[in-house]
């Protein structure tokens, strides 16, 4: 099912990007991120749900579309603000034709997603046009808001953040993009009640976060085949995972003032982390058992999203749509890519 | 007016931006190029059209706050495109912030200007906060299209742009943010027809041609602290202005080229530029007459303004706000800052 929506949401994507001049290193690069290797977890998302309340894939297809272009211009100035090097087995945006175009590409997005859910007045009524324009706006923020908290951890190289503090940033940076944000339009066009939304966000915020967990585990035990991304590419960054930030909670207090050394290395900066400073952020994750205590929140917080689920299905007809929702749960904690 | 539409804006903005954490580096930094010393001239604009035509102040207020917002939003980007080192008399905040924070600040901007303009459906009726949205979400996409035909030719140091291409280059990235989209959304605000935003936008598109001409010309013979970019400037960033264009198709065989080396040099690459490299990029100006060339083009793009203002003035009521319209069209070539 995650293949055939990908299909069908990126041939509309095509269709729906302005056929016009200029074209290079704008309206040609757009389709970059969201045509390589990602598993359309988010078209997919907002597809199965409208679906499974009755609504048709018309009423939903072009709202997929905007949201996959709002999520993968976040992405392209994500992985600027990152410095990162890889996306989806390939480089970077901003790796292959520099700064200034990976940020107007993105910007360029953000207008084109726009048009889409203008024209959903006529396709879906006013109502429901406008309540998806407001999740939209709202995912918007909530993943400008989480980028900071993270940006403001990297720039102060603080590796303190509590369990809780760490929650509220990816459901900021993750879930409202990949989870809620889908959901929750999904249900609009499909003429959902709030109530209805509501589950759908109790649902939604606990699967987000152990998605993002789960997807850090991958980054240091992944086929980097199968998974996509550099293999402990969040080490070499120096990312707030939730493994590593257990990891140096736990560690002994000189172990702690090496790592934070480390990780105030930036990736290309003057000083740049050596493969010997990896190889010890590795030993201590070992060592503090972090990885262990990472799976088991994720899937707490499954465990939290499958009992949610439960609840909801009883709202549902039972359909094929009803039952990749489910399937979402055990998907998320058990993949390998 | 220009100085009291501004103080109203800025204080309507600083109510709109969310009042909640986390305001480090996010919420805390969007006042910041709206507070500059900048002439206010977008808001200046939305206001006085919906009020020339019979709106009220209410009934714009907002949507010039969201103009503004989205507008500052794209220049923040564009320093981190562009290099640039100063925005009004300051340092750009990628200078001082780093581009990471810079460049989500910008979206955070983006995603906080969504929402006055949803709540536009409460305050002025679905209609017309309907078309205020395309309006702005047109002006959005034309931004970029304009940045990214200007990046393309600094990419590939294109030096023979034609003035019709310079032209729809600055009626894309300047004309629509300042003075297209304000006049368009405040006739609309006000509940203008769509015969009237056509008449509105004949007579905002030559007025933004030369206003941006007028501004590059100041950027060479300006008074650092009136005008308040850096003097020069331009030369620096090897910016495509009309005036470096004409001077550099002007020049000799000999002197194109070695205009053309100067010009391949980024300002701040390994080989940057010298002030011997801008003492003779400013030498083939003065030789090739760029200067009164470029100014002559603005004064006839002026004229065409000032002819179009003539027919719509006779759709509006006298008053103080059609006052200030027409003496735009003076202040615009007359400026000195």
């Amino acid at each position: 099912m995650l293949a055939e929506t990908k299909a069908v949401t990126m041939r509309r994507l095509l269709e729906l990007l302005p056929d016009k001049e200029p074209r290079r290193y704008l309206y040609d690069l757009m389709p970059a991120y969201p045509s390589r290797s990602g598993k359309g977890l988010r078209p997919a998302l907002c597809i199965a749900t409208c679906r499974a309340f009755g609504g048709s894939l018309d009423d939903v297809l072009d709202t997929a579309v905007a949201v996959e272009l709002f999520h993968n211009a976040f992405l392209i100035h994500d992985d600027v603000e990152d410095g990162s090097e890889l996306r989806r087995k390939e480089r970077t945006l901003h790796r292959i034709h520099g700064v200034p175009i990976a940020v107007n590409v993105g910007d360029g997005m953000l207008a084109a997603a726009m048009e889409p859910l203008l024209e959903n007045v006529e396709l879906i009524g006013l109502g429901r046009a406008l309540r998806i324009l407001q999740i939209v706006a709202r995912m918007a923020r909530e993943s400008a808001e989480g980028q900071m908290i993270e940006l403001d951890w990297v720039r102060a190289t603080d590796w303190a953040p509590s369990d809780r503090s760490y929650v509220r940033m990816i459901y900021k940076k993750t879930c409202w993009y990949t989870f809620l944000a889908p959901v929750l339009v999904g249900t609009t066009a499909a003429g959902g009640e709030l109530e209805t939304a509501r589950a759908f966000a109790r649902f939604a915020t606990p699967l987000g976060i152990a998605f993002q967990i789960q997807d850090d585990a991958l980054n240091l035990t992944g086929d980097v085949d199968r998974y996509g991304k550099e293999i402990d590419g969040d080490l070499w960054e120096g990312k707030h995972t939730l493994i590593l930030i257990e990891a140096v909670r736990r560690a002994s207090k000189a172990d702690r003032e090496r790592a934070l050394a480390i990780l105030s290395k930036a990736r290309t900066g003057f000083v740049p982390k050596s493969a010997d400073d990896v190889g010890f952020l590795r030993v201590l994750i070992e060592r503090a058992g972090a990885l262990d205590y990472a799976r088991a929140t994720a899937r707490r917080h499954a465990a939290r999203a499958a009992r949610s689920f439960d609840e909801l299905a009883r709202t549902m007809p039972r359909s094929a749509h009803r039952e990749f929702l489910a399937q979402l749960v055990s998907f998320v904690v058990e993949r390998d890519c």
